[in-house]
């Protein structure tokens, strides 16, 4: 079945968020006991929250937090300082609640969803103890020798994404993050930040877990020989996506997506979740009004595609663990900001004297 | 009664975090499962937190926020944009529970405490509504035209917000932030920051709540004259609190006081705050060990302080509220480190494989 045509079909439906929720929402926060503007960023979430929803009086319900897995062709190539069994380790690791992303999620309140989109081990067994089975792939190909996958898978990745988000929504979700595991996958990330930004690969190529100069230099010659062999069309970002890609990118691109189409926020969390967020940006600009960037990243060259997006990160806590981390507290904030927007008491019912404020 | 051995015996008592802790909790966090140092400042501020409490096991168990209220004569110069009066009706909104220091405190789980330190109204009958009175005065002099308050009243005040704190250590709290709620605040505060640090009164006075260009260059003229009128010694502390603070600056550096005495790290609002932590520095540089700068406040001059300090602040989400409202967040950033120090799995216990990270 080709799907190009459901996707183009989803991706044209997507519309802005209305100025005037917007503008509405503002004159709320204005009348809140607080000089103007004085809660920052809070205000800005609560407001865009409510703006998404399309519902002024909406409150965070549940937050969920889709965390994609897979493994990557390319670690052969000795890009990574961990070896690639990490990744359906970590899948373990993430069940029995023991990584970073499900510390910070309890701590939030947020439900940890962990999707297997293509680690290279069969975890069928692992489905009952929650583990969500979408495989399009036992791992991506190797990217310095030919595409990471075909078009349809893809696209099969990206509809996983979507189907997922949404029967999230439909359960009662309504703030969504994205993370990731993937031994390997900020390699194919740079590669599709330098094909789309127009950005040298070395601007935007670091050292990942920790590699050394010398590993950082193979990687950098990896990033430029994959885009070399497979010459992607920079315009095209499913052409991007299935040379140079990961499922878990395009998974991730299937949850943003899935956010703009059904009007609920997408938290985006690093390195890797914001190479899915400058794809979504060149299939449809209007689709990164849904997206919150939670963090700038401690990996090298996140603020190169941050810059490309215009986007502007909440948080700058050093982080570079990728799972969703950063995504999760991103969305932490944004439940702050709805409290704040209805929580607050306004300048009349606390009988609080207004400013001269300019 | 003099208290100022009272001051010099505590002070002198403080002594510096552990560093044998400080390296037995990193080779902890090492061996959790993630790359090393990944968890950036959420890394830090576990460990921080669990070796300034002297004990590796330490889990956070109350969170306290004091929120000072107080008024300042110098409000008579036209330095702010809102009316003296909103000091206590903002007390009367925190005893409510309407504003944003309560609202960000629910969320996070933290208890808000308001001390009348100095409010010029008798607000004895909110005492049952949970109002704590620590009055030193009905509001401090203009220090415009002389000294804001005696040195006694200065000493009166600092030990004040060190028994508060001294009270809710006893009742269970280990973690602690300090706010404040003071129309005028930012004037003595800017006054306090060009002493001490030695900056021009231009880099460090800003429009607080939001004055207009012509009261900014009044404001600065005021903070120049409040130094020449009285000029303080920069190198005594206590002098230049008496002379141009106020009375929930003085709280909230016997707050830091108590922290550092008693060893329970103090999280540290805005602008305001960060002058008490200032003077703090000056008495005991050991002191700034048990400070936690939560985040980079946008009253203009708030980095010249922090860059004197030589702190780094964890948020930059664009607050410049007061009340403790970065603070709490701030608090809420240490619970989360020390969830993740004790909370995560090992790679020994995970069966995760390590990295060959350099």
């Amino acid at each position: 079945m080709n799907l190009k045509p459901w996707l183009e079909e989803i991706v044209s439906g997507i519309e802005p968020v209305p100025e005037e929720l917007l503008e509405e929402a503002q004159r709320r926060l204005d009348n809140l006991t607080k000089p103007k503007g004085s809660l920052g960023y809070l205000e800005e979430l609560g407001k865009r929250f409510v703006s998404i929803r399309r519902n002024l009086e909406e409150r965070v319900k549940e937050k969920n937090v889709l965390v994609f897995a897979c493994d990557h062709g390319v670690t052969e190539e000795g890009v990574s300082a961990f070896p690639k069994e990490v990744t359906q380790q970590m899948v373990l690791n993430f069940l029995r609640g023991g990584a970073g992303i499900n510390v910070i999620s309890r701590f939030v309140g947020a439900k940890v969803k962990v999707v297997d989109i293509g680690v290279d081990a069969d975890l069928s067994h692992l489905e009952s103890q929650g583990l969500i089975i979408r495989k399009i792939d036992y791992g991506t190909q190797n990217i310095a020798k030919g595409p990471a996958m075909t078009e349809e898978q893809a696209l099969s990745a990206i509809k996983a994404g979507f189907e997922l988000a949404k029967e999230c929504f439909d359960k009662g979700c309504n703030l969504i993050a994205v993370g990731e595991m993937g031994i390997g996958n900020t390699t194919p990330s740079s590669a599709i930040y330098a094909v789309i930004t127009g950005k040298p690969v070395e601007e935007v190529t670091g050292k990942g877990t920790g590699i050394d100069d010398e590993a950082l230099k193979r990687k950098r010659e990896v990033v430029k020989r994959a885009i070399e062999v497979n010459n992607p069309n920079p315009e095209d970002p499913i052409d991007v996506l299935h040379k140079l890609g990961g499922f878990e990118i395009a998974g991730m691109l299937g949850v943003m997506i899935a956010g703009a189409y059904f009007h609920v926020p997408v938290v985006v969390d690093g390195f890797i979740s914001t190479a899915s967020a400058v794809l979504a940006y060149k299939l449809n600009p209007v689709i990164k009004d849904y997206l919150i960037f939670a963090h700038k990243s401690e990996a090298y060259g996140h603020t190169k595609a941050l810059e490309y997006l215009r986007a502007t990160p909440l948080l700058d806590l050093k982080l570079r663990l990728g799972e969703g981390t950063g995504a999760v507290l991103g969305m932490c904030l944004v439940e702050l900001g709805e409290k704040i927007l209805h929580e607050m008491a306004t300048f009349d019912t606390a009988s609080v004297s207004k400013g001269k404020e300019v």
